[in-house]
């Protein structure tokens, strides 16, 4: 690695053959740079611990990044062949804490390190391949297959940054030296903060489908917003200017802390910021993989609760009202600071993309017209939580992306850290994480007028979402009941034992609940985290509000409660889960029932899921199928379709004939009835289906 | 102009400035000649004639090709605002005799050839600032902007080659010389016509959609055939050859005619090709502006009948059958000849893109591997008629181009002549005319042994048109009665005067028969003739054919016969026509009744046609309206819908709120009620609606 961390590739251009190979070269350096900074982890037993108990085993991040590529270039089918199904399901998900990802590291057994190598090797062989042949015209738009190859770089740095705070928690002596990490060496005096004035204005934030750069799915579309001037501190809260706060008893005095902010003491017993260490009555800073001397003069390391109990205590010391930026100021401080995106922006001039350090350095070294660390050195708690612009839209490689994090639970953050490259030191990017998360992130405050925004219900922008809570949770029409009910009264009718049921393809998760009245324990299993928050939503809020359209853009708003739902008894019965059920984890297993409504005509090869069904079944166990069987070529490529098709014979193949045949072998049918379903588009326009319902009982 | 015809531009290369100044060549081109050959016409007077009765006079071609580059950027949104809306209703349509193209010209007054030239200055100028200006990546894919452009372009060529044949069909003392027209000079005695064997074999065709040459929608998709070996004749058929069967009384003869020809026969009174003429007992020739002595050597020109027809009077002569060349022989005769593709085929090498004569020229000129006329001269008539290959899809800018002439009525024309330019000169161009129609086509004959194709009813290919033929002539599902007749039924009950009624946006045309139970003339207008075509086949031919979709791709065949649907008494009151409801043509009034079902959520411009309807309505006239106001920015962008979204104020703007500001002027409202209908997608899968239907009386 001559230069450590390449920019990220534009999407313009005038020459294909010359954009392949930038993209190459910025795909071998991001699974270079990723693969580099494992090697901090002193011995592949390393790999198999946790750096806290919330997160996965390093091991899975390992491989996580490499089944990205595979995952979603199957999911777009981009490619038809996996290079390895069961990798390739237990690396599948890798988000922040959310509760339906698995990370109970007992459910699997893990491959070995060197297995996981050799993986990662045939990814990166079978990406170069595709860069090399897949179709490319300029720009790169988010339809182009390219899109994906960048879209699983962009993550691939996203867990660069991440890893490196879980590499940050380990202990040392799991870590070992890496010569290419270079700590920042000095530090002095901290500077004495001071506030800016800084010009009121209007603000447009998001930005356009034609921008030449990558962007996530939550930078697009437009956020108008009029700010009136205010103050921001001139320097990032340095380890000095924190040290008032914990020296005053900042962490035992709970007037400071919100109730979410009392919940993260209770939980973590934290006194200090998590990479201070006390030794002998005083603070010593952890780095990268070293303890080292205090750094006064380097911004402190918090989470935004921290962050807020330090300006709530400053409020108090001071009399003036501190707090974080928001999301709107940010950019009239951005602009101030005179900064201009990149490749126009040069590296050099903060810490960030592993230019000049493996670390923080002092608050006071990268200024901008008299503005300090802009960008760089740590990401910038505000009090902003993510929600999507105006116009905002799902990419469909990763629907799941932003969405799940629209709960005004996640605070963006802003800027970036000397660990952030690709798109995270770019203008437009937008990350957030859950308050108690910890981040390569400090702060800055502000004294400002801006009120914090209104909070919406996260289901109210997501258009499919509302339309699925409609059809689950909703009004009846045309005398057709309420089908993810009477889907559950059939499967309880003909299920024998009522011990452990799968709801698979379970969407906004009403049949998971009504099955939890005959069943002891139900798992809801949906491919995207946008449906699955549904569910945990009613399960731990106690309801879920959505939009449901009535004429063009209007829609009426609707709230359900789980006890209008008559579900407060059995909730605890549920659990949801994140899984493609094309490639299942192994642990999705003892079934006395697994059902699938609507589901097998959405499968990008179903076959896969029926071929194997059964031995998750236990024996005397039942599957139950619903389906209209509208087989469509976004979904389903159609040499894969079950049916609605003529065979080389010209003979008509209809999809429960090929069903009798798949299944016929390991299991009975026993019923099979049509049920219908109306599905709300807006009040004058339904989908009115009849689906075919069929119930096997395994042989 | 130096070169005459420049060569069409290719859709890829790497730079698109470059490709922009190319378009602009070629389209500046292309409107050059379009205009040059109307120079031909003697007087302004001139463009007031007809060629013939079942045409449009002089001046409509002369607007037509301008506004067709408008009306398609108006469809596909690509600008927002008309050059002149009385223009693009009167020149919109300029198909090949359709029953629902209004041929009759004294519907409107036509404006001064000044006027249209000024408007075709203005539209020139429009064009060209879009090819400057609209986005351009490359290739240039079918979903461009800039496709729109090249559409008009190639539109804009077809007119070039049939306005020279109206042209050369023009009493000689309407045109003068034009300096550019050189008509070949050189003449013999013709060649005599020998038989060339030409190999079986495999014949693919039909062209990738990223061929880098524009094609119209019946190019693409894909059609196999497996060609026995056959003989084909080494020249076209001479006026010499022809002459023969002339002599031998071979217009009088009528064994060697089909029902088809005989018909033409007698509607014509022909007893000799079209451009021969009798002058004391000899026949001469005419070129396009000028008559000659018969070039004995030079092509005969035909249509398909006359050609036909020689083909069995040979038949009987020499006791072999002869008949007219396949698509797919054509392909087979082409590969022996060697051609290739433009642009790497040299326009020299034939006669074709003006580039040696502006007339024929002998039929022994251009030969290729021993076979001459492969392509250029005339075109060759093919026994095939014109069909979908498969993956046939329409072009949303032009859905009808195609689809109506799928009739297999309307045959294959093989080659290009001496007049084809643009697309027309392209391997994969495919053109089909009516039979009895005069073009630049001539033939040369095969002896195969291939059969006819079998025919296929032309909607049950269409998959959107079989749609609608089940909603309008299909099964009644949930118990909800067929809508096209519950809406006729409501306008039968409240319009006072049973005159005459338009149907709007007509569709099928069910409503438009069932008006006519109660309405002395009932007029159906579509905006594609793809939907027009059923009426207009239960009209004519007492039947339609359609596919209704059952599961997957498959479908059940049905058909409909206008006895069952008891019309056979009231068909003579209705018509159907072409139009745009935005932008209706003016001879379109005094109507009793207007109706509109389902239609003004699907137009580009709703107020365009609700703020000027009732000026087409009697006194005590009723205008109807169904909708289920589903508003999508596919058909309408959201600042023209008239509700479904909130106003500045934040207020709910409904639909029937905004007819009654817009209709209240003008009408009363005297009837509203809620009526369903049901759309089969599948045996499984329905849309099933509530449109709101409004009686309104005009005041």
């Amino acid at each position: 690695m001559s230069k450590f961390s390449l920019y990220p590739v534009t999407l313009d251009g005038s020459d294909t053959e010359a954009k392949r190979e930038e993209i190459r070269a910025y795909f071998h350096n991001t699974f270079d740079i990723f693969e580099k900074i494992f090697e901090v982890l002193k011995s592949d037993e390393v790999f198999y611990k946790k750096s806290e108990p919330t997160r996965h085993p390093m091991v899975f991040y390992f491989g996580h990044t490499a089944t990205f590529f595979i995952n979603k270039l199957i999911l777009m089918k981009i490619i038809k062949e996996r290079i390895n199904p069961e990798f390739e399901s237990i690396f599948a998900v890798g988000v922040d804490e959310m509760e339906w990802d698995d990370i109970n590291g007992t459910h699997y057994s893990w491959p070995k390190v060197d297995e996981v190598r050799e993986y990662r090797k045939k990814v990166r062989e079978r990406v170069d391949e595709l860069i090399t042949s897949l179709p490319l015209t300029l720009p790169i738009t988010q339809d182009s297959p390219m899109w994906t190859v960048l879209m699983g770089i962009e993550h691939e740095r996203i867990h660069i940054e991440t890893s490196l705070v879980l590499h940050r928690q380990m202990p040392l002596e799991d870590l070992k030296e890496v010569r290419e990490f270079n700590i920042c060496t000095h530090t002095s005096a901290a500077p004495k903060n001071e506030m800016i004035d800084i010009n009121g204005g209007s603000v447009v934030l998001g930005k356009d489908k034609s921008h030449n750069l990558y962007g996530w799915d939550n930078e697009y579309g437009e956020f108008s917003e009029s700010i009136d001037k205010f103050k921001v501190s001139k320097y990032l809260v340095s380890n000095a200017e924190f040290m008032e706060f914990v020296k005053d008893g900042g962490y035992e005095d709970e007037e400071f802390w919100d109730e979410e902010g009392k919940k993260f003491l209770a939980i973590s017993g934290a006194k200090h910021p998590i990479f201070w260490v006390l030794e002998g009555g005083n603070y010593r800073y952890r780095a990268l993989h070293k303890l080292i001397d205090m750094p006064l003069d380097w911004p402190v390391d918090v989470n935004a609760l921290e962050a807020e109990a330090f300006c709530r205590y400053k409020s108090k010391k001071d009399g003036v009202v501190y707090s974080l930026p928001s999301e709107a100021e940010y950019r009239l401080i951005y602009e101030y600071a005179g900064l201009r995106d990149i490749p126009d922006f040069h590296e050099s001039r903060a810490n960030l993309n592993f230019y000049h350090y493996f670390s923080s350095c002092p608050v006071d070294e990268f200024g901008f017209n008299g503005i300090y660390d802009v960008v760089g050195n740590v990401w910038q708690w505000s009090r902003t939580p993510i929600f999507g612009f105006d116009g905002f839209e799902v990419h469909p490689a990763y629907d799941d992306f932003s969405t799940p994090t629209f709960d005004n639970k996640h605070a963006l953050i802003l800027g970036s850290s000397w660990a952030s490259s690709g798109n995270m030191i770019m203008k437009h990017s937008r990350y957030a994480f859950r308050k108690h998360f910890p981040q390569n992130a400090g702060f800055r405050y502000v004294i400002s007028s801006g009120d914090e925004k209104i909070e919406n219900d996260i289901y109210e922008s997501d258009e499919l979402v509302s339309q699925y809570c409609e059809f689950q949770y909703g009004d009846e029409k045309f005398g057709v009941k309420n089908f993810a009910i009477e889907c559950a009264k059939v499967a309880s009718k003909f299920a024998k034992n009522h011990t452990k049921a799968l709801d698979l393809g379970c969407a906004t998760g009403r049949a998971t609940f009504e099955l939890a009245r005959s069943f002891d324990e139900v798992e809801g299993i949906d491919f995207s985290a946008r449906f699955i928050g549904v569910g945990v939503k009613l399960k731990n809020d106690g309801y879920v509000a959505f939009a449901s359209k009535t004429e063009g853009d209007l829609a009426e708003k609707k709230k359900v409660s789980i006890e209008e739902l008559g579900c407060v008894a059995v909730k605890e019965r549920v659990s949801f889960w994140q899984g493609d059920a094309c490639n299942l984890k192994p642990n999705f297993n003892s079934y006395d029932l697994i059902m699938a409504t609507n589901l097998i005509d959405r499968l990008y090869n179903p076959r896969l899921f029926l071929d194997s069904v059964d031995e998750r079944l236990n024996s005397e166990g039942f599957l139950i199928l619903t389906s209209p069987y509208t087989w469509q070529e976004s979904s389903t490529k159609k040499e894969l379709w079950l049916g609605g098709y003529k065979d080389e014979s010209g003979k008509e193949v209809k999809t429960i004939d090929t069903l009798k045949e798949i299944l016929g072998k390991k299991f009975e049918l026993v019923h099979l009835q049509d049920l219908e379903f109306v599905i709300k588009e807006t009040a004058r326009k339904y989908q009115h289906s009849i689906a075919e319902v069929s119930v096997w009982r395994k042989k």
